[in-house]
């Protein structure tokens, strides 16, 4: 968005002016305030803050002083909000992100004034395109699907990013982390090659045919192994849904899942005063339970904190990392009310269900936090209590959980996030983030060994699971099930199915040998020869 | 600080008042800066941003606006502070400390147009009087010594927050994570026990004078231990200093330090706006070589970014969680040319040195990251390189990590935070961040190990080497140096004289055997009967 002119006049009353310019303000606060709505969850709240910053009385009172000395309403904007940019900039560290809204939210109201076209992210095209940004927030993806949007590439995010997530879970190719993305002219033509991670400028029609045959032999030999996961010799590992929301039950069932292994329930819990009742809550646990019959829903508790705040339940203090702050169970010891609503709806849903109702604490560091879940789950009447292992202390001391809990669930996002100190949304860190490293793999192992030892399953439902070749190099390290977005659920059954247990515990062993992430994967790749066979 | 009324007017001319409030705002900047001046380091940076907030020029014309529509001075203030705050506070998450400077500048503003006292913490007093706050910003503590504060209690914060650490600095007592401390009536005579944690209000003379002969009986036992740190049979455990400027080695070499165990080169680019040059780099880095002759002396590399956020080392992204962002190494990444300035001026500073130099990096994750710090120093022409063990990953892969660095220092405090993902500065957290629990001795005893295997030392760097108890525990761990605030020197020597480094090694034993951190304290205890007779 072009500068206004410093100086800038208007030709009649300061009045007219100043009507003008509000109604501008007036005019993007409501389009955030309607596009939140038609978002929903997180991406409204976010939107509604963004709305209300737009209608600040400060501002506004600034604005029209401004328009009084004569300036015009555009340049008016543009220094008022350059005052407020100031003292945000001036405060420092996370407010810069603050700058970027405020930055939007004057673009908008610019373009409205001067008849420009309004920035952003298109929200439909003649034909889906490829989204390049440098990231890429809730608040800019709220609306896409499939149909707008073909891939995406963004110079900052790791593989655990927000827009990752979203191409999975869309079905669409990302490459994330690329360098120089931003720099791709409008227009361009762009091959996207999520399974490589290559960009290419205006490829050659060889090119493209070439990757589009490539994709659909693949599809189809994916598509061809069916049934429940399991080995080529016949080990049993459960293929589960990750699932966010009623939305996604649906993709489940189609893609073969045998239950749900991440129920999360966070969808009930956002965008409300105050949280759910009892009686809507053991709806829509019972709704999830219903689709599956004769399988295995593991649902998370509340799983509030860090980047998704919720209005009703405040953590003890403003948290400067919010990632390591009153998050997850954590939360429930605070508001200890909203636990037991949760989990007497869990038991009455539970009541009569054909499915095998399991429930789990987010954020567990210790034996004692197990203890204290389980205990309250035993109180409600929920038969099985298991807890999240995310926090690497939980990992290591996996044998005195195993103790305390009736089976383990690896978050493997947030324990790489922890174990390697590197924030899952900071691009520039997705090297230790990523999920082959060493370490991780490490912990992973330490965990399900120790649940082993006391006869307890140990699943993964981190982003690790949906990769193939690291699906069957968690089995090697006897992990007993794995969850993931539905869509990734063909292409791991089809991995599995390709290896015995042995060659996935020697894959296993050969990674865990290795120094880096890089010579893990290779490692484990060359001790998996049916992955390249199915294009993998 | 009362409101002022609601509707509140002036008696005389808008221009007389507007001018009123002005010079209020501009005096509250300028008393803001002399301040930060005086203070110097990060709490200056604090000061001057809270400065710029008090001077901001969107502000200015909210209380002229309001004047001119008939409020008083004080009123005005308050309602344009108030619009701002509302913004600040809309925008959510860590902005709420925002808020709190905010309402402090606004609490200060009304005072001087009222007459009222100034708020905030007291700078000088009659007596040394014991300091009771929710919790201590480094802005408040800036002036502190021991002549105004005779002690700290607070409600918020762990072992390792801003307060305890300065607490230790003092050499003043502190209990901190005191549920109700904001409830004791300003006034109210108060005992308190650093050692025990205990708060009495209104105690019996008894009671003051038992406590002030005990301590005395300690101190003198304490003191009657000399020479170099080493268990009762003769195992050298070297006790070090750490030590974050020039003015803290007269305390050291007072308090008996064998050489430097951490020194922080942080004050050297704290409050520029370009790093150090090397020359005046060099003649830092000479003055506390020159100060241990024959001793040893760890120099950390410069660890930017988190909680110490430089204005010419930006990373490569606004950061959610700077406390798992790009800090300590991972900055010199980005800016290697500050690296090879640090490193050149080491080397420099070492020629002809009597003292034996060792440079170690922080936030180290990976081998291969140690591997690349190494190298660095090696290209510099500095023989010893060693890394900070404080990211969970590290210790994890201690092996491989002491393959390519020549000694590790154990951080901890950080490795905790990590660990646990519980934040170093949130105090409803303490418990997590608590040194005795057991998974993060199970990494400190796999480092150690490591270190050991390999043939390398390994220090322990973080607070967890000023508790005398822990300390035996720690070198019965395989831990081969300890580094702590100076004045905590004497208590840790006299702790290991009166304990054979097999006790040592027994109490460890016993505490990694427990599954709490209460329970792991208690079975060292039990294994350590020096202590009690120390009064320990």
């Amino acid at each position: 968005m072009p500068e206004p002119p410093a100086g800038q006049t208007y030709p009649g009353e300061a009045q007219d002016e100043k009507e003008r310019a509000l109604a501008a303000l007036k005019q993007v606060a409501g389009a955030l305030e309607v596009r939140g709505d038609q978002a929903g969850g997180e991406a409204k709240e976010i939107l509604q803050a963004q709305a209300l910053m737009a209608e600040d009385p400060g501002l506004i009172v600034g604005v029209k002083s401004l328009i009084d000395g004569g300036l015009a309403a555009p340049r008016a904007v543009f220094e008022a909000f350059g005052k407020y940019r100031e003292m945000l900039a001036g405060v420092g560290g996370y407010l810069g992100e603050r700058v970027a809204d405020l930055d939007d939210i004057r673009d908008r109201v610019i373009a409205h004034l001067t008849g420009q076209p309004l920035p952003g992210v298109p929200a439909a095209a003649a034909e889906p395109y490829v989204l390049i940004a440098r990231d890429l927030a809730p608040a800019d993806t709220a609306l896409l699907s499939k149909d707008v949007v073909a891939a995406f590439v963004t110079e900052e995010g790791g593989p655990t990013s927000h827009t990752a997530i979203l191409a999975r879970s869309m079905g669409v190719p990302a490459v994330v982390a690329c360098p120089g993305a931003t720099t791709i002219p409008p227009g361009a033509r762009v091959l996207v090659d999520g399974l490589s991670g290559e960009v290419r400028l205006e490829p050659s029609d060889d090119e493209v045919s070439g990757l589009v045959g490539a994709q659909a032999a693949r599809q189809a030999a994916i598509a061809a192994v069916r049934g429940p996961g399991r080995t080529k010799d016949g080990h049993p590992v459960p293929l589960l849904a990750n699932v966010g929301g009623p939305e996604d039950l649906d993709r489940a069932l189609v893609n073969g899942a045998e239950g749900v292994g991440l129920y999360r329930t966070e969808f009930l819990f956002l965008d409300r005063a105050q949280a759910p009742a009892l009686e809507e809550q053991e709806d829509a646990y019972r709704a999830v339970l219903d689709a599956f019959p004769g399988g295995k829903v593991v649902v998370r508790t509340l799983d509030a904190g860090a980047d998704k705040p919720l209005a009703f339940l405040k953590t003890s203090a403003p948290e400067p990392n919010p990632a390591l702050g009153e998050r997850g169970l954590r939360m429930f010891k605070l508001h200890p009310e909203v636990m037991a609503v949760q989990l007497a709806a869990l038991a009455a849903a539970a009541q009569g269900s054909e499915a095998e109702l399991h429930v789990m604490a987010p954020m567990v560091a210790t034996a004692d936090e197990a203890r204290w879940f389980a205990a309250a789950c035993r109180a409600a009447g929920l038969p099985s209590a298991g807890v999240m292992i995310e926090v690497p202390a939980a990992a290591l001391r996996a044998d005195s959980l195993a103790q305390a809990a009736d089976f383990f669930s690896i978050g493997t996002n947030d324990l790489a996030q922890y174990t390697f100190a590197a924030d899952r949304q900071v691009g520039a860190l997705a090297g230790l983030q990523d999920p082959w490293q060493p370490a991780l793999l490490d912990l992973i192992a330490a965990t399900a060994t120790a649940a082993s030892d006391n006869g307890r399953p140990c699943g993964v439902c981190g982003e690790a699971a949906a990769d193939p070749l690291l699906a069957c190099v968690l089995a090697g390290l006897g992990v007993t099930s794995l969850s993931m977005g539905a869509t990734a659920l063909p292409a791991v059954r089809a991995a599995l199915a390709a290896h015995t247990l042995g060659e996935c515990e020697l894959a296993a062993q050969a990674a865990r040998g290795q120094q880096t992430a890089l010579h893990a994967k290779a490692a484990a790749r060359s001790n998996l020869p049916g992955l390249s066979e199915l294009g993998l």
